[in-house]
């Protein structure tokens, strides 16, 4: 079968974009900027969610729905949140449309405007926090741990499959507390929950930390994060916890009567991630023979092929492929068997590649002499004969070693991806030439940092949490630094 | 305890309104007609997806994401679709705010205007047939089975929590043949997976059938729909599914070439359940003191609430309380212990009485002594002392007989509130002055329906499934009928 992908070495961000579209996962939609999740890729987001949801509720957190608008007005009240959040917002300003009487078809019917605009929620502070007002009036209303799984809107105009998108798909968690301590506990509990779904589930190493002044959250006190390593060697953001202190308590009047009878404001946290995992999950791992799915997030784990030549011998095979099928599936696995006659095992082959899953089976007229199996690693590509006695607790323990494989090639790159540097020649040089995680001292100012973006185009992606502090010169101004920080150009 | 909720007696619309409220599932939220779902009412309405996603899986459907935003031209290309359907949209025309520099705030930004304004999905035919054509070019791609979990937005003008709102929740599956008898045997299974969702797991009766010409949805060949009746002997139509003919496949240029390589328009369908659902199963079950759940549905299946005096006695009855919990829970009961110090246990009885909560234990001291504990049922509201040991298989069966009562009450009640009638002035008197469905011959013409409904404000509801022929008389026109058909009042 012809490559269907560009590959990586000749254009990644191409390679990239096939990969989406040809794996089915997502493609563009009629609507600019909006893509269509495609059976396929929603499959691989419905588990993400359903871990994830999981995770949210061990942790105490209750899903609720707020709405899809919010009026114009609620962004001003918060000073730091209307001046920094991007205003590239949708905008309702009707209600109606009729039709047209002199050219057909329809047109907004220009009495129907609405008093004040309604917003398309590019995120739900604003709302929410207007709601907390009247669920929260004592210490015993909180802490108020919520979640939201919703659609979300920002009008980008450079637009790219899951990893920026018009309107996407994400959680928003809003958490309301009596003490700033337990808001900054929230805070930092949800980024290592996220860093556990990246690093168990999609088996992409992580480093968790804050954000510079100038990469937070408008309206946050601290904002902390996740980034990973994509294989080109940029940096992609892979969710953020937001401290945001009393600041939309105060937007918002939110206060509580705490033990003594007092009233204080109320402390905020917030939390997200997006389908823009599904971006970064592809990045991780893939290669030019298609997507690399860890074994946790495939909806498909186990493809069966059978290899026949004429109908006869169809039977047989399917007999010993559906046991073996329901063997691995009272193991919990997730096994497909593709009997399909309208292609060939060649076609099948590349498909499930493209496709990621993790395992093939194989199973033609001589494994049915031989009691045996033809089993090929996605991961690896490797193929080997198997016994079928036994191959259901084989291929349980083979998901796990896949698994960890994935996560430890990925681990590995990043390590020789992650360079220490002192000087600003050899930082130029590697962001320049190499890219990757750089360590590097930083004078901790906006100007110093502003001024390596635009030289450079790399960012502060994070001061690690629990960074070391070291004392040293930034390697940019020469100023004092007292930590090294990281960064790199990014998604 | 006062009581909270206003009669059913008094004000049915104003026990259900009161009811929704004080049970935390659903409020007004700040933009008109849009409501925020709270978290017991949230997780109602998780445990109905959860359920009804794992009967659509079931039958082969896949899951898929769809653009919020639709062009406005979209809705012109079917032409009984724009003609039949409600205009009432929500439209974005800008995509960007600004700064007002003169008065402060912020405004739209008169540059950002739209060159075509984008219409917020009421729901997703044009889109997703659209988008189709793209997937869909030979048999082998058919049939297409396909949902989308998402929100959609009608603007209504009088709204009501659950039953209409702006903004509401929902699931379209949109589903594409090869052939016509395919598409409609679709409908027909979706209606009764509807049907068997609302019986078995809303203990909710329902009659399935198909919608009068009038009540059709605009686009279709066929509605059929599901109709339950609520105690106030108003109907409440519950789902519907459409056979969309190649309607919707001529209008977006949708063929497929067949297994002789003859080109043909696509056969389709589709249908919905909302969070109108939850409005029906608050309507269909619950009582002045609050919400009846099915346990099937309820959040909390069992509460046990400790009865003590003094803070000495509490560890005791904890210890049994959390020994209880753990065995029902083993059986996949979901149970919460109520210990909070904060409230007394009357007033814990009478909130989980408003919450629906279906079996409450309390346990005090004399039970620990006599190895028992007192048991009360919420659908019949009767109390028993049971004995601690086999409790968990005792519960177990209570459930599934109170899933069981609930649906007989509400089916018994149906049966009562379902009359038979042939002439004018019963079918006046009993929609006026009883309610419930009345059964009557109807001439079959959309005149005589509508002069009933402006009559008596009653509609055809439906014309149930392998309805049995009888020769008869319109009960207002007089002229010749072939069958009976449902008529009531209508949410």
């Amino acid at each position: 079968m012809a490559k269907v992908l560009t590959s990586k070495e000749e254009n990644y961000s191409q390679w990239y974009n096939d990969l989406v579209i040809k794996a089915d996962l997502a493609e563009n939609s009629a609507v600019r900027g909006c893509m269509v999740i495609k059976p396929y890729g929603y499959a691989i987001w419905e588990k993400m969610q359903s871990v994830l949801d999981g995770m949210f509720k061990a942790t105490g957190h209750q899903n609720a729905y707020f709405p899809l608008f919010i009026p114009k007005s609620f962004f001003s009240k918060e000073a730091a949140h209307v001046e920094g959040f991007a205003k590239e917002c949708a905008v309702v300003t009707h209600y109606r449309l009729k039709n047209d009487e002199k050219n057909g078809g329809i047109i907004v019917d220009p009495d129907a405007k609405l008093e004040e605009e309604l917003i398309v929620r590019p995120t739900s502070e604003t709302i929410i926090w207007h709601t907390y007002k009247n669920w929260i009036q004592s210490y015993r209303d909180l802490p108020l741990l919520i979640n939201q799984w919703a659609n979300v809107v920002r009008w980008e105009m450079r637009t790219r499959l899951f990893l920026r998108t018009t309107e996407f798909l994400w959680q928003e968690g809003h958490t309301a507390h009596a003490t700033e301590q337990e808001a900054i506990d929230e805070t930092d509990l949800m980024i290592h929950t996220y860093a556990e779904f990246a690093e168990e589930y999609m088996a992409m190493p992580v480093i968790m930390g804050s954000k510079s002044e100038t990469e937070r959250f408008a309206g946050a006190i601290d904002t902390l994060c996740i980034e990973a390593l994509m294989q080109d060697g940029k940096a992609l953001q892979a969710g953020t916890s937001h401290f945001l202190g009393q600041n939309f308590a105060k937007a918002f009047d939110v206060q509580f009567a705490n033990k003594e009878g007092k009233l204080e404001h109320v402390w905020a946290t917030s939390w997200g991630v997006s389908t823009r995992l599904m971006g970064a999950l592809v990045m991780a791992h893939s290669d030019d023979n298609g997507l690399v799915l860890p074994p946790k997030l495939a909806p498909i784990q186990v493809v069966i092929i059978p290899i026949y030549r004429g109908e006869d011998q169809l039977p047989m095979i399917s007999k010993t492929a559906n046991r073996i099928k329901k063997e691995l599936e009272a193991k919990g696995i997730s096994v497909k068997y593709d009997d399909r006659d309208t292609h060939k095992p060649g076609w099948k082959f590349a498909e499930y590649e493209l496709k990621g899953v993790p395992v093939r089976i194989a199973i033609g007229p001589r494994d049915l002499e031989n009691n045996s199996v033809e089993l090929a690693r996605r991961d690896t590509l490797s193929k080997s004969v198997i016994k079928q006695e036994g191959l259901d607790v084989f291929v349980e323990n083979l998901l796990s070693e896949i698994q960890e494989n994935i996560y430890k090639k990925a681990f590995d790159f990043r390590a020789q991806n992650t360079h220490t540097v002192d000087t600003w020649d050899e930082f130029k040089d590697i962001i320049e030439n190499k890219g990757g995680f750089v360590s590097a001292h930083w004078d901790g100012t906006s100007e110093t940092e502003q001024l390596i973006k635009k030289l450079t185009k790399a960012t502060v992606r994070l001061i690690p949490l629990d960074n070391k502090k070291e004392e040293g010169k930034c390697v940019f101004s020469g100023n004092k630094s007292e930590q090294r920080v990281i960064f790199a150009k990014a998604y």
